[in-house]
């Protein structure tokens, strides 16, 4: 059996950053060929990023992804990378539309505008969704993966299947791909898929076994959502068993605005056995070697819609297999620290911060935000503010300044209770409207310091006080990201439980104080106040949320 | 030639109040009736408002619009309005889901959850956009017309095409519908077609000419944008000539969130005369008598995809016609005015609140907001509030004071420099961050009246603030609408111009100082500022604009 050993790049890409995408691609294949590789792929979209949303509209944007996705093949043969085949995704024009030259001649002319729900000044224009509106290119573009060896692009790939749910809004901005591709490398046929190709009956899955592929490579950009229960594995036996051959899927990781990666790349046997499985939430290069048959596809009488592309047709040498690697699972709440510390530090980064301010109240919130950021961008790099006002309680403010302590962060108290009298003595306020006003003033003395200083802030609110409206305008929402906001109180606790087990199992010091977590939460905007004077127990409330908020 | 009475009630909808749109519908009925009509058509999705966006994939909701569609129809008889075909939008089930009870056997069971991307424990679920979500139903419902008559839902039809591009995401939401259903009203063959249905070649357009209808009844719910040309009415004329009959359009009116819809319904006939035309952005009953052949479809031999229902086969007695009515067109810029008033009432309206507080400050985008909030909900609705600090200008002050008298708005003076002296004194700030702080403490005074008095805030940034950042967040961008988001700041000083001129035409008291036209933009947070300290002429930025952000 000849042998060929496969890289899965499971790294971060950055929206619309082809230039960073690209050295990153760079930097993986200078691993890979360490490795030894044969074969090195990189996730959904890898060069432009995802998801792209409309961006992918714009016609600059897909000449740009083209013309990046060349000049990477250049750069890797300059790099002596040439050798190796490099799967990547990116973003091209519709297969019909490829080849049009950039004088426009595809586009509308400035008549043909479609002011309404159509255009009315061309006869036999459809309006399907592949028209955009002005000023956005005619067509969509397509999803794909290119195959890149010895400074070419030698075969390319478009998604079939397009998600329109949830998170996805493919169907608007994609045109779906209608054959496959199949490409030799080191004489083992290996068929393309991209994410969604891989959920769909039929499709992409059943023409690889028509084709007689050894093995389907499916790349994906698949978010981490809670309570997966490994189906990501289930599926990936059952379609290896439908394709008929080995199977490799390789998830992009890290996080870009709302949406969180999470990695967990794998690859099955055709009997459905799991040959290796890299880390979830981190970057890493999951190398494998698979032995194959050869030449399993016949280029010359291939079923329709399928495109064959040989690479490299010789069979490597036989060499010694490597120890092939499984990385061990999070637990359930596990995997919500890691989805949210990652989160964090996506956001931070690649919004150009280097600095995080939290408003530290002693509260729960506050302390769990404080120690993702922790986790996430270093406790050095974290600002904690205190503002006590005239119902803070002296515990809340040791809480604050215990935390800090904990996790090595910059501590200040900036107590409010002068601005806030200087409102009160002018403007009549009372009830919600006093209440509002002290977290208002604190959302302004954040959103100051953060002027001031550089820092991004961060908000604290929890998905139960959100959904509810346990909150002020302009005052606990005041900051550029909210940790918390997909997190109902509840699970803030079991988070906080969780990281300090966490702490002491490995012998440090657990971040969160043990009194945040353990006293009734209040606001402390009035003297005396609970949540529960508001509010149903948090059990209850939460109970209610999971089935009413999707 | 027998005779049609055709009334369009081009009325205003709202997203979610079933209770509510129906009874419009049952007032609007009832005037139809008075005005001697046969046959009464209300917009798309009249009942349950639009854009429904993902509420449509909530099977309470599609069940309660089912629910009220049905009652509507027991209603309309028991109210003497029976007789009157009633072409109502609403939300309904799929044809291929009707009649699925409601036992949950539709429904995904616990074990069926789609954790990723797709199913993994079913065999042959294919992962198309109609399969939902957990907690959503199965399949998407359809956007549909429901015919009514004596108490009954006599036919009902489905729009074929789903618009997926601009603001609309149809295809996410519903399944395309796929026969075309006429119906026979007074004789009178009737063809009903939704909205997108008519800006598509072919479809329910060419099926109405093969089936032989001699009217297309199109209803729509189509935003109002800048710049259309009237390409409606070249479509419409176009797309009779297709149909080879009379084409009735009509359009929802009023707004939903950040969606304006113009109404201006119009009828013409097969050969393109224009019959009737109803105003731009305002409630209308468009009567119009149309003189149509009889019986022109034949029921026992249909073109394939074609339903055919007969509501009252008998022709009426012949009788006068009424005067056709055309309303007059707005200008460019009055189109613009009539489409920002028409956003900013509904808004106000349909969140519940009766009163704004807008912050004047005596430069140009304050008193363009206060002049069209007193247009929209009434002066005496509108409150100002001048927040003074020490780098105010006098003229700023009177300027204020000055548009609040024209308009008839209360109005008060609150400095702003206690509450800054407090931050200033404990905080150091410079720069940009004591610029930030007079405007968020401006936020915060707003809020806080709000709070105290219930008013609504508006915001006051113009789109060419907003879209290169020279505004506040937490100050300026403080309010729960913004008028002026979509307005650059040469189309608010045209406005301004314009509503000034209108009031002179009329010999009213123009209601914008005509020096908060004529000064030099500012922002007055330090001594001698100009917005063109910071930023290009706007002349020029709003040229780039108008060609970068689409």
């Amino acid at each position: 059996m000849p042998q060929l050993r496969l890289a899965l790049a499971q790294v971060d890409a950055v929206v619309g950053d082809l230039e960073h995408n690209a050295r990153t691609v760079l930097e993986w294949t200078a691993r890979a060929k360490t490795a030894g590789a044969h074969l090195v792929a990189f996730p959904e979209m890898m060069l432009t990023g995802y998801p792209v949303e409309d961006l992918a509209l714009r016609r600059s944007f897909v000449d740009a992804s083209i013309a990046a996705t060349t000049a990477l093949a250049t750069t890797l043969e300059a790099c002596g990378l040439g050798e190796l085949a490099v799967v990547v995704g990116y973003l091209d024009r519709a297969t019909g539309e490829r080849g049009i030259d950039d004088s426009g001649a595809g586009e509308r002319g400035a008549g043909e505008r479609e002011p309404d729900h159509g255009p009315t000044t061309q006869g036999q224009v459809t309006h399907d969704p592949a028209s955009g509106a002005e000023g956005l290119p005619r067509g969509r573009p397509q999803n794909c993966v290119a195959v890149l060896h010895r400074g070419q692009v030698v075969a390319r790939y478009a998604k079939h299947h397009l998600p329109n749910y949830g998170v996805f809004d493919e169907f608007r901005i994609f045109v779906p791909g209608e054959s496959l591709t199949v490409v030799r490398v080191c004489g083992v046929d290996v068929a393309l898929a991209i994410c969604e190709d891989l959920w769909q009956e039929g499709g992409p899955v059943a023409t690889t076994r028509r084709a007689g592929a050894e093995l389907l490579l499916v790349v994906n950009a698949s978010p981490y959502e809670r309570h997966k229960y490994d189906t990501r594995l289930a599926l990936a036996t059952r379609r290896a068993n439908e394709a008929g051959c080995a199977l490799a899927y390789l998830n992009l990781v890290g996080a870009q605005d709302e949406l969180v990666f999470d990695g967990d790349s794998l690859v099955v046997s055709a009997q459905g056995e799991v040959l290796a499985r890299a880390p979830q939430f981190e970057q890493d290069l999951l190398v494998v070697d698979l032995d194959l048959a050869a030449d399993t596809v016949d280029p010359v009488s291939l079923p329709a819609g399928v495109v064959h592309v040989t690479v490299s047709g010789r069979a490597v040498p036989a060499y010694d297999p490597i120890a092939t690697r499984q990385a061990p699972r999070l637990d359930d709440v596990g995997e919500v620290w890691a989805a949210l510390v990652t989160g964090l530090a996506g956001y931070v980064r690649k919004n150009g911060f280097s600095s995080v301010l939290v408003a530290m109240s002693g509260g729960i919130d506050s302390a769990l935000v404080a120690a993702l950021a922790a986790d996430a961008i270093g406790g050095s790099n974290v600002f904690g503010v205190s503002m006590p006002s005239a119902y803070s309680s002296q515990h809340s403010r040791d809480d604050a300044a215990d935390l800090a302590k904990r996790i090595g962060a910059d501590y200040r108290e900036q107590p409010i209770g002068r601005f806030v009298d200087a409102f009160l003595d002018e403007l009549a306020l009372t009830g919600v409207a006093e209440e509002n006003l002290q977290a208002r003033v604190r959302g302004l003395v954040l959103m100051a310091l953060s002027n001031a200083e550089g820092h991004l802030v961060l908000a604290t609110s929890n998905k139960s006080e959100l959904a509810v409206g346990y909150s002020t305008l302009y005052g606990d929402s005041v900051g550029g990201y909210a940790p918390l906001k997909d997190v109902p109180k509840t699970l803030v606790w079991a988070l906080a439980r969780w990281r300090n087990a966490h702490a002491r199992l490995r012998g440090e010091v657990p971040p969160i104080p043990d009194s945040s977590i353990s006293k009734p939460p209040s606001a402390e905007l009035r003297p005396g106040q609970t949540d529960q004077d508001s509010l149903p127990a948090y059990e209850l409330l939460d109970a209610v949320l999971e089935r009413y908020v999707v």
